[in-house]
């Protein structure tokens, strides 16, 4: 049996474990040019909300009924495409299910590092690191000596985005929910100061964090931390919209300080970044974020969870703040 | 005698002729090094009330008293400075008077377009058409078949945008406040369509007007206008921030819907554009528009006003709507 996690029932705002349903069907079996995938570890990222939700987005919506879009790492356990073949581990849309018959466009890539843990895939070798190396240095371009601010600074995305800046010689400053997750930022992803945005007046820490204002923000967030920091913004300062996590509800649109007499004063950019636009820049990111694994210059926390009975509730908790690092589900 | 419009009180909103005062001051005397000119037209902008309002701004605040703060276009009618002599025709920093005592660094350029308008140097090869070429250009980087909105669209920027985006072999609407102005965009500046924002909903006019989303946005206002057309961003987006003319007051910061969902979802981006930082740029804009307004490419409109008396409603009147094309004084 093939045991799998659906789309039971479509929420209003973030999914939660009674919208999803972990259904058994039967084993499949690969057609003429399909790879029969058994998935090891499956993905939960922030964007599932997205993927999800009724309102637009970059993603078409997943179908009631269906099995989650998920990012999933595995192995080929039969083939009938010449260039796939049993034993290869490979990175893909496979879904939220132990194993997934897949046509070869569902394959983003074989993975070459076995040396590394196969999880990895899911996160700083994947879809979160190179995300933070991509949209920091095509959009925010951080320069030597700069201030690099970065939101959900613990998170999967944001301790690369951390870690990448410092090797880049900038000064680096993590917001981050809560003493636990600001020590972890000072104490395992090394930035210079870390700041609790739930403990008080974020602007006024900000202040004293970069007097000199702010030359990349990066954001995971959205909202009022976003706010805080476009304030702050130094001259010709860059924003990367990366993710808007603190948003619950997108329909009708929600309200906030109006940011573009902030972008007229300061001359600043603000851009949006979505990881499947660059998709021919992966192989030479993985091998990046690789050697930096490799030589102890690139950290990351993974929060796993296990087996296929986690799903329904792992979104959930996600964006409770549950886990520390990327979450994964081994299977 | 030296008649002079200098600021007499700070307002709170948009400077009203009673924020202003005509005095007589005696001919001044240029010192050592100094160069005196005789202005022949005073500028007036838009951005003059960042210049004098009390909030943040990317200039100096005027100073309670002095001679406002304005670009001019004159001719040197003293010099005590080697570089410049008497009749030559020079833009600069003189302020809202007849005669200016300055420093070399007071002085933009030598104009060197003698067989074109002496005025053009403070509009369409000016502020105006620099700021319309560079920002279009630099940040808008249209590219053929792209459709382009612009906001004030029969304004001095906005007419300029208009024309230089369909010599780019864009497809250009035009937004404009009512009927009048709407068939200035479409009969003298060319704009393939042109939308009336008072005429209604705004958004369902540009949904017609642009039926696969909007590639460049050149915003001269923000506010409602920005609003609906962010929502009709076409993926990968450009959103050129050159003015905010829609918003009142800046402090407290009005509240709008909230954009970064928007520059995420289309990958877009939003960049603030001041054209004081592109000065090395002046000479070589200057040229190539003044190429297109002798072959007839580039049209434009001015409003002229006649005496320093005009000088104290003249930028209230223009925030009322008052004139069609560039607004300068002549003395």
């Amino acid at each position: 049996m093939n045991r799998q996690c659906v789309l039971a029932a479509r929420p209003e705002g973030i999914a939660q474990a009674e919208h999803f349903a972990i259904v058994d069907s039967p084993e499949p079996d690969p057609g003429d040019g399909e790879i029969l995938v058994r998935n090891r570890f499956l993905s939960v990222e922030p964007a599932m909300r997205g993927w999800i939700a009724d309102a637009g987005n970059y993603a078409s919506q997943v179908p009631l009924g269906s099995v989650m879009r998920a990012l999933a790492a595995g192995e080929i356990v039969a083939s009938r495409h010449p260039d796939f073949h049993p034993g290869e581990a490979v990175l893909g849309w496979f879904g939220w299910q132990e194993l997934a018959a897949v046509e070869p466009d569902a394959i983003l890539r074989k993975i070459r590092e076995t040396d590394l843990p196969l999880s990895l895939s899911l996160g700083i070798l994947g879809i979160n690191g190179v995300t933070a190396l991509l949209a920091l240095t095509s959009i925010g371009a951080p320069k030597p000596g700069e201030t690099v601010v970065v939101s959900t600074a613990a998170g999967a995305v944001g301790s690369a985005v951390g870690q990448i800046a410092r090797h880049l010689r900038c000064r680096t400053i993590g917001i981050a929910g809560g003493p636990a997750k600001t020590a972890i930022c000072r104490d395992i992803f090394g930035y210079d100061e870390a700041i609790d945005y739930k403990a008080g007046d974020l602007g006024a820490a900000l202040d004293r964090a970069c007097p000199d204002g702010i030359d990349v923000y990066f954001d995971n967030t959205g909202g009022a931390i976003l706010d805080a920091a476009i304030a702050r913004l130094a001259m010709r300062g860059r924003v990367v919209v990366c993710g808007t996590a603190a948003t619950g509800q997108w329909m009708p649109w929600p309200q906030g300080p109006r940011l573009e007499r902030h972008l007229l004063v300061k001359r600043a950019r603000m851009e949006g970044f979505v990881i499947f636009d660059h998709m021919d820049r992966w192989e030479e990111s993985v091998a990046r974020l690789a050697d930096w694994v490799r030589s102890g210059l690139l950290v990351y926390l993974e929060d796993v969870l296990d087996g296929i009975e986690a799903c329904p509730d792992a979104l959930a908790g996600l964006y409770r703040g549950d886990n520390l690092g990327k979450r994964v589900i081994k299977l």
